[in-house]
């Protein structure tokens, strides 16, 4: 039916390990679709897991005979990985009704079970009436950023994805798990302001992220309930979260004063103190005083931790934070001049990069020690 | 009490992930003990499971009101690697009854627990009375050579270990679990002839083998019940199985004819045809006829797989072996010149490479097809 190289049939598979489950209770959901791609003379190979659903043409020699089948996903990537650099890959039918299909190259020989392309399901069919253009490694950028702090508290459905609206200006993208929040912005032109705030959720990202390409245009087509992101010739079409995403302008501080220290000193004194950090509680005590910003660690059981590390300033405070969620975000903002915006003990921090836009912020819920 | 630099304190606690378990009902065995190395000046630490020992010593500037103490290895060990490298360690009593140490470097300051080293278990005590010298490479070749065959059933204790006994011109090193079997010989001149075969347990095997030094000579010291090894300054003491190896020698086949083929060649096909094996069983089917090697992998679920490879040397004959033993068995054997020893289709094959000395062979036993 076709003959493939080994290289782009593996590129047409990339996106099997991240969307298909190897074992599924509904087997068709295991399965790639091998199809014709229009009359482009193209292939192309579909995966899903009826919330996102991947297609990636791909380049092969097709017979006049090729009929649409779908085989075992995982299963003809490992095959596939497994050729010898360089192979080519020839699929045929295995018998007239195509109750299989045969997969050679070299003196290598495999035979797949297959399952009708008619059982594949799609998500394709309403309209997505409004489009943006985003340069990819912005949005790469700007979903690192924020990505780290989506929930994954499944009562709080409506955190489970990053939420992106449209701001006079550009887009802004948030997530939040309710201890911490981040949220970025990015400038762009011809952004329809009519568009809905919409909530992709975390498998959708974490999909995209891994796949988008350093140079380029990465096309969005929204509706209320769906995305597309045309990402080179690869199409990525997934629900979106059906939810309400909270006012979370009003969870952002406006402190007026802020102290500016070296991120990854900090960084590398909170990783020494909690040490004797154990169990569930990782609560950081820090106290600024002076210029020198005190970090402490109690714990009954393993012992007692405490680093310095200096700051510029003013602030005379003593707070607690939870030791991962403040690297979490350290490790998400620029090194030099990292900017602590602090009020009272109780209240949230707010860290900033210096020379970073004004938008672009983390949000740190303080911890009781 | 005394003052190490981080790298000398962090090689004296190199075997703490390997002999400490984080979490230990007995909380003693949770610690390092840190104490003087007789009268050199120096300090060791001392880590143990009451089934193997392992004694460091390292530089360190001793104050003489120092002290023995333990405490928690883990978490020392923890401390001192995130400390900036080339960082100097401080450790001082906490109080004048030696309730906790303070542990200071830079501005870092830690208090850890500790418990009296007193109560830190021994495995010293009795007479070694064997001693065997091995070039420290030839030990670590031999043992990556027949760990892998090493049992992990517990039921059957005594083949738990590698098996090591005293030939007229060296040492043999065996480890079999039933299903496979794995066979090195070292020559060395001035081997105790009347020494016993000792089973040198797995965990034992696993924490010498990674810190083998390229160069110079392992010292074992041996008697029924322990084995101590000098590995330069550090000194690994182990409790030996308990129980009696079977004699290896009679399920060692001596087939009379052999194939030769590439080893690289017949691991790679094995990898592609094992594709489609799923769940438990792994069995490959080899037919050997007309210098063509079949391989082929049914499974009614996933599909078949049918791969070939080219052998010099007569042999007809149809088999079956799990294809990862065979794997297993190809990484630890040389590339070129792989010979497989057969007889009937029901008989143990032996795989030897070609040159390699006439003892080193691993055996596999075969598998229904």
């Amino acid at each position: 039916m076709f003959t493939a190289s080994k290289s782009s049939l593996l590129d047409a598979l990339k996106l099997v390990g991240q969307i298909v489950e190897r074992r599924n209770t509904i087997p068709i959901l295991q399965n790639v679709l091998i199809d014709l791609w229009g009359n482009s003379g193209k292939l192309t190979a579909r995966v899903s897991d009826l919330d996102v659903e991947a297609t990636i043409p791909f380049s092969a020699t097709v017979d006049t005979d090729f009929r649409g089948f779908t085989v075992p996903a995982h299963l003809l990537m490992d095959i596939v990985k497994k050729l010898p650099d360089g192979a080519d890959v020839r699929v045929e039918a295995a018998d007239p009704d195509l109750g299989g299909v045969n997969i050679k190259s070299g003196r290598s020989r495999f035979r797949l079970p297959v399952l009708p392309p008619s059982d594949f399901p799609s998500l394709e069919g309403s309209e997505l009436p409004f489009t943006i253009d985003i340069p990819s490694a912005m949005l790469e950028r700007a979903i690192l950023a924020v990505q780290f702090a989506i929930s994954t508290e499944e009562t709080r459905y409506y955190l489970n994805g990053i939420y992106l609206h449209a701001a006079p200006t550009g887009v802004k993208l948030v997530a939040t798990d309710g201890h911490r929040l981040s949220k970025r912005f990015i400038p762009l032109d011809d952004v329809p302001q009519e568009m809905p705030g919409i909530i992709i959720p975390k498998k959708t990202v974490e999909t995209i992220v891994k796949h988008l390409p350093k140079d380029g245009t990465v096309t969005l087509q929204v509706s209320d309930a769906k995305i597309r992101m045309l990402i080179g010739d690869m199409v990525l079409l997934s629900k979106l979260i059906d939810g309400t995403f909270p006012d979370y302008q009003r969870v952002i501080p406006t402190h007026e004063s802020f102290i500016e220290l070296e991120g990854k000193h900090l960084a590398a004194a909170i990783d020494r103190v909690s040490t004797v950090s154990t169990g569930g509680s990782r609560a950081v005590k820090m106290t600024f005083s002076g210029g020198t910003l005190k970090l402490l660690v109690s714990n009954p059981d393993a012992g007692n931790a405490e680093d310095e590390v200096a700051y510029e300033g003013e602030a005379e405070l003593e707070t607690g934070f939870n030791a991962k969620y403040v690297n979490d975000a350290l490790a998400r903002l620029s090194d030099d001049g990292l900017q602590f915006h602090l009020g009272d003990p109780g209240s949230p921090a707010v860290l900033r990069a210096d020379g970073d836009h004004a938008e672009n912020l983390i949000v740190l819920m303080p911890m009781r020690v």
